[in-house]
């Protein structure tokens, strides 16, 4: 077999293994919107082989014959090939792979698909203990896997690669830790300041299928692809790239708060953006993939925040707003709106955050769930170490395991090492909109006359389209020039927020 | 390896096979229920990867192996248990996929998948010459598959056999010729009765929502259990049961139009219901499936036309349906209302079609397939044969392909030998139910009162929970104490309309 035919072979089989991935993901999506309660068991069983069968395509003799074959070859002679870029990551993903024992996927994905029920009906019954023996299972499986793959620092980044190729928790810690120098006290400026947002404006009377059509209308706007991709409800939101013609995002609404569902829209819509914008003919592979969690992040984030929270964005669209909800916002000005929609506030839930303190809920997850990994925190204590964290940061106590530690789904899917990402993607989102508005001037009045497709043709050239060439921090050099820094970020705050309030 | 021994294992193996299959269904679902439009070549390769995955699976060397070793033991000693079915079943379906190559199985996944979409654009259009390729792709398709499966009598028994194990082109002929014999006179008699239901109680306005309110109520009352299944809307209705626990049931509704909603909810759940009474420590194997689809329609048909188009149901359920569509009903009888219900009349569309004229169009379609299948029609020609046929059969002259040869999704999903099933499944529902009426007196008394639980539990007990103990046949034999026979039908079709129309 020649370098070449065994290259192609790889894609192959490593394309195979990803369409089966795509399968998972799809009755994954289903599992949290469409399917009936009773057919959870029977889904961790599908879920379950699907996750061996990935896992021994991704292990198979043959894909490590195959990468043999072909490394140190002419085939990867140009080291930023689509070629090359291929090989080099299939054969990362491979080597992980072939550390974990079949048995521990196949384990894995049976207990995170149960445990996933568990934790939604715990977190409806403010349940913690119900919990609680579930999350000590994906804890121990976890710390099992960590062990399996190895590392050098912690057993932590053995789980963080996974979302965050080649990021470490020592290198995370110190970019929080100068994070949290800056934010803490910007929190308590805004406090202490004498402007303040209207507090009832955003909770009146707004109609679930209302703000489902205009949320809908805003996603499109900003250029996700609707005969594409699909919106539904679900419980806790997710984007899920099927693969190329189709993209699943969900949100949830409350009958009279706006912000969640509209501003979940425009996250995952993000999230759609960067899936619709891979390149179709390399799905299945390194090049037609996301970079990693915190790129992916930074998508959501720039869409959410840096353009959907923004002045610009509202004077195109709060009238179209009004007129969605008839005399519901008469008695609002733009300024009023756009101050609302930006209020500052400590608050128990994360997804509803600003985009000051969100980042210090990222920061109290990822200590306690290093803390989980280490061995430090048992499982079965997370509800007590989480309101002494949150009484540190925050000066509150979470009145309820909704609003406390069953809040979020991520470890109950055995997500552990991906809370990071999330702050790393508004670290990056930042950063690459400080670039666009570089390279791209008058941004600001696309925006306010509801144009996005300079915006969101940047992203797709500078960020969708080179798949997984780069590591994050490269992409991050190549589009922005610099490395990856908390000043972007820590500069836009400063900036918008003081304005905002006036300090 | 000892003969239990490999009995366990051929159980596990067959097991995986079908728990993959039920990830093929549940994606299938999401295809005719929510993918957008542009996933659909995506959907493609996911189906035909399952496909061939669940193909090498039924046909690895190791099930042929383990059932060599666990055939003519003591492990299947006694012929009617669990393991005697279990292998012999496994048996069956092993050799018959062993006989077709990969390849073959593989291309006509990804054909029909690609297929369903070009026949709904082409249906909307009225453009049989559009999907016509298609047509011919896939018949050419099933003829190699008759060809490598094999046959005694005609190619279309191997395609038969498939959804109706044992049964075969020319006894099937006997039997519908025996029927369109008394059919076709019966029809003409009630177009020449001076009686006639009035024809517009049923176009009158139903909003889609409470259509679906309603029909959801009605699922649930014969015994549909919504915590384990769904109701969602499709353009070609159908049941799909995804494992224990999950069973989702499709309709289709029109604002003006009462019929077809309604009675397709009332026949998916028909389906459904067997779906949920398969014994959940059986699923994937022979013992926790289906018969056939010819018995599957026999629940179908039960539920819809002997149940839900009979004078006692609607004694509970018209002053409901009066109250769910406020107005619309206030200047009929029940009397009135049960004669619309059942109005006999030539028309186009199968599913829309009463229980006298349904089986004529099955027959016409068997005819064709028989001929595509033989090679005595070319499937480009299908648009004029239906043509002439229908003519002769009914009299009447299709106005275009939509109520022509296109509407249907059969032939699109690679379906040929599958219709005759349906007029199977009248034959056997009339004769259930006449047995049924024997064992639970007072069961008209039940409906009246709106109480299912009893046919239900019958219907469990004889039909659902035997899995496929025996064939088709056998089971009715065991059921009615009496082989399958057209008299049942045609005595409750006589007797019924005999005395609506007063002839």
């Amino acid at each position: 077999m020649t370098p070449p035919e065994a290259y192609q072979r790889l894609i192959r089989l490593y394309r195979e293994a990803r369409l089966l991935e795509s399968i998972s993901n799809l009755i994954g999506w289903d599992e949290r919107t469409y399917m009936p309660t009773k057919g959870s068991a029977h889904r961790a069983e599908q879920m379950a082989l699907i996750a061996r069968m990935v896992h021994e395509q991704l292990t198979a003799p043959v894909v490590g014959e195959s990468l043999a074959a072909v490394e140190r070859t002419s085939v990867v002679a140009a080291p930023e090939s689509v070629e090359s870029v291929n090989v080099r990551e299939i054969r990362r993903v491979h080597d992980r792979a072939v550390k974990i024992p079949a048995a521990l996927v196949e384990e894995l994905a049976r207990v995170v698909t149960r445990a996933q029920n568990v934790w939604q009906e715990a977190r409806h019954k403010n349940d913690f203990p119900a919990f609680a023996p579930w999350l000590e299972k994906i804890v121990r499986l976890k710390r099992e896997e960590a062990q399996a793959v190895g590392y050098d620092g912690s057993p932590y980044d053995a789980l963080l690669d996974e979302y965050e190729p080649g990021a470490t928790a020592r290198e995370i810690t110190a970019v929080f830790a100068e994070l949290r120098r800056e934010l803490t006290p910007l929190v308590g400026e805004i406090a202490a300041a004498s402007k303040a947002p209207r507090a009832d404006i955003l909770t009146r009377d707004f109609p679930v299928e209302r703000q489902q059509m205009f949320g809908q209308a805003a996603a499109a706007a900003i250029g996700f692809d609707f005969a594409a991709g699909r919106l539904d409800t679900t419980v806790h939101p997710f984007c899920s790239g099927i693969g190329p013609g189709d993209c699943r995002l969900t949100t949830r609404y409350h009958p009279r708060e706006f912000n969640q569902g509209f501003f979940g829209i425009l996250h995952e819509a993000g999230h759609g953006i960067y899936d619709q914008g891979l390149e179709p003919e390399h799905f299945g592979t390194p090049m037609g993939s996301a970079v990693s969690l915190g790129i992916h992040e930074s998508q959501s984030r720039l869409w959410e925040n840096q353009v959907g929270r923004g002045g610009p964005f509202w004077e195109h669209f709060l009238p179209r707003l009004r007129q969605t909800f008839p005399g519901q916002l008469d008695d609002v000005t733009h300024d009023d709106f756009v101050f609302a929609i930006n209020r500052v506030a400590r608050s128990f839930i994360r997804v509803e955050a600003d985009e000051i303190t969100y980042n210090l809920h990222i920061i109290l997850r990822f200590e306690l769930e290093q803390a989980l990994v280490a061995g430090d925190l048992k499982p079965a204590d997370v509800q007590g170490a989480w309101t002494e964290k949150f009484q540190q940061s925050f000066g509150l106590t979470p009145p309820d395991d909704a609003r406390g530690c069953l809040q979020d789904i991520h470890w109950s899917m055995g997500g552990l090492g991906y809370f990071p990402t999330y702050t790393l993607g508004n670290l990056y989102a930042a950063q690459f909109m400080d670039q666009a508005r570089r390279d791209l001037p008058g941004l600001d009045d696309d925006f306010r006359q509801g144009r996005f497709a300079r915006m969101k043709q940047w992203l797709n050239e500078k960020i969708h389209q080179p798949g997984m060439r780069w590591r994050p921090r490269v992409l991050c050099e190549k589009v922005t020039g610099k490395p990856l820094s908390p000043r972007p970020l820590m500069t836009y705050l400063r900036q918008k927020f003081g304005t905002l309030y006036g300090i």
